[in-house]
């Protein structure tokens, strides 16, 4: 098992009890709840409120060893996984759940200037810039600087790029009132730039037109049909226009985890690995791939890069695992459509359950019950509930703490 | 006002409503309490837990400005602090309160190999040595080098010291239990390294014995006696004895902030500012030092470097500023005891309060009712009530999430 994060989690999970081995191989030693992994950027929550070490999960899974370590690749003929170092790990069966990366279409000199958002530590440089774009604000005497030290802009309309939005709206409107004497933070810019003609593309037009209105009545400039053709340490080039801007984020483009390129088998587009009706690869049916690193193109309509999915095909995968072992006819993966929320701030929020689409204030609670019910561990929710709660009554964001990376001796 | 410690921040919230405007500099961005510390270097507590935005504490304090910067030096002549960047700000009076910094006793190269706990980031990185340490031993198969991952030594038996042995003691009994497959955690070695011939040397001879014991139940081997004369990569020599370890942590030495010795006035040893009994420099009335950062050799008994330490000299710094603004007569500094507390584990502790000394379960109840109020700041109190409770029952520590160090662009 390559990847523990939801496709990951739930195949290794479904397969406890069951007569078979199971090694977990993480980069990281957490499982991460990537839908509330904004919260973390924006100093809402701290990173072990969205975070579980991946040990801790398994650890009454007698099966299953977890191993901490990068798969550097994959040797389909030898059935083995090379870790960094060049350990081996063999296998009878693997399942391949690495996700997704960032992509930046061939730009990647613009990463240094617009971090995006995967992991706990794109979440903590994001918030470090943001807050200390602020506390920079308070020093800066000359207005033309101060006015791009408190421009920020998001890239991308996504659902990343649309709670990334709302909440830095927040921030600046909310929680740092009071706080700075030489500007009033309330008057920093907030600009959402989407280069399709609408926010969140993959939901139902009305509701993209609702999410839009709820950011501006935020205080989000929402821009749409403009493409960034440029990014650098003073601002964004949108083809003629220039914004100045000291801090970018990337919520633009997302890639498939480069591994899915080193298995050598077909893949798409966007680098993720072409899959068969039962998730393995082609000529291999020992080796399957799910979540955000499979591409289904066979499958009507197209599988969301959402929790959900990633959840349904680890499940799915070790359930035919089991069967196989038995001897028995294994499974067609069919998605089973459980709706999509995006959250876009204080009260606000868009859902599509199904025929029902709702926004506002009722997809707002739709969206905090799914996501205290769906955290992993009691003891999370119960902390991310106390947050929110206090949260929600002071405008106030507890993990405003900036900590500088230290350098590795 | 240099420096948001305990010292500065009781001093500017001493000068609250006064006739005066406060500048407040501090190279973080938040107030750290520093006796918990430990607690996020453990993965007990998170980092919001134990700190709290400068700026949001002091938010309605409509006469402090909080400006982020590090600053660089002090012209006394000019009456002007020189900040990074090469900003300047001008003073009337000048507190300087930029605490300690670690002392390597001249061997500065050990820093690499065993990190000290004196900011946010350390205690990240002491974490994250520390949890990987475990991780690295589930994939090494050599013994030799299992072993060497799980041996951790703390160089030093003060406070800060014996809180580490103690804690890494209870993560390798308890916190870890049952979640390694290749290695029971209980196995783990803890050593704490004395160069003296007892551990708290500032406390009675009696309690420094009370805090061995409760070191060795919890299973730490102490070491008494022992100098360092070597650590690298491998491990730590101790004379013509060779400890191997992966971690070493460094809790052996304190020194002033670099701040003091550039002033040009006299400093002891330690490179701490000798001041008066106003904590004015010679020949220098409008420039206060207090808390880590100040020499006392006049006052008897000695004055302790910790927090209340810190606070005291803060308000009596304040209120002899005001004193000398409306032309009275300033006073003279005289610490007030209010005893001493360290930690060494679950249900153990040492306690001095005057004639009264304590140790064990008494002692441990009241330096948890003594932390949780003296935290600052509502939030945090309840934050850390909660992750504390469910701790003891659960004899989990929730921030165990290992983040590594972004590389800056």
């Amino acid at each position: 098992m390559l990847g523990c994060g939801f496709g990951g989690l739930f195949a290794v999970r479904a397969l406890a009890g069951k007569p078979v081995r199971v090694t977990v191989v993480d980069r990281t030693n957490h499982h991460l709840f990537q839908p509330l992994l904004y919260q973390v950027a924006t100093a809402g929550l701290t990173a072990p409120a969205v975070a579980a070490p991946i040990r801790h999960i398994l650890a009454d899974q007698k099966n299953a060893t977890v191993i901490y370590g990068n798969a550097e690749c994959v040797d389909l003929a030898r059935r083995a996984v090379v870790l960094d170092g060049g350990d081996e790990i063999a296998y009878d069966r693997l399942i391949v759940a690495t996700g997704a990366a960032n992509n930046y279409f061939g730009n990647d000199a613009w990463e240094a200037y617009a971090p995006s958002l995967k992991t706990l530590e794109d979440a903590y440089e994001i918030r470090r810039r943001v807050l200390l774009a602020f506390e920079h604000a308070e020093r800066e005497t000359d207005p033309a600087g101060r006015a791009s030290l408190l421009t920020f802009v998001v890239i991308g309309g996504g659902a990343t790029g649309v709670e990334l939005a709302g909440s830095f709206a927040e921030i600046a409107r909310h929680t740092l009132h009071g706080e700075f004497r030489r500007f009033d933070p309330r008057n920093a810019r907030v600009v959402l730039v989407e280069g399709g003609e609408r926010v969140l593309p993959g939901y139902p037009p009305a509701l993209s037109e609702r999410a839009r209105l709820q950011l501006e009545r935020l205080g989000v400039t929402v821009w749409l049909g403009k493409t960034v053709t440029g990014i650098d340490a003073e601002g964004v080039q949108l083809g003629p226009d220039r914004l100045a801007a000291n801090t970018v984020i990337w919520a633009a483009g997302v890639a498939a985890s480069p591994l899915g390129a080193s298995l050598g088998v077909p893949i798409d587009r966007a680098g993720r690995v072409i899959v068969g009706e039962d998730l393995a690869i082609d000529g291999h049916p020992e080796v399957t791939v799910i979540g955000d690193l499979a591409a289904l193109p066979w499958h009507t309509p197209p599988v969301p890069g959402i929790a959900p999915a990633a959840k349904q095909m680890g499940t799915f995968v070790a359930k035919n695992l089991v069967l196989s072992l038995r001897n028995e006819k294994t499974k067609k993966f069919r998605y089973k459509d459980v709706g999509m929320l995006a959250t876009i701030g204080r009260n606000s929020a868009v859902a599509v359950l199904g025929k029902l689409h709702m926004s506002g204030y009722p997809a707002w609670l739709l969206w905090l019950l799914a996501h205290i019910y769906f955290l992993i561990g009691f003891r999370n929710r119960i902390v991310v509930l106390i947050d929110w709660a206090i949260a929600y009554w002071t405008f106030d964001r507890n993990a405003r703490i900036v900590i500088q990376g230290r350098k590795e001796p």
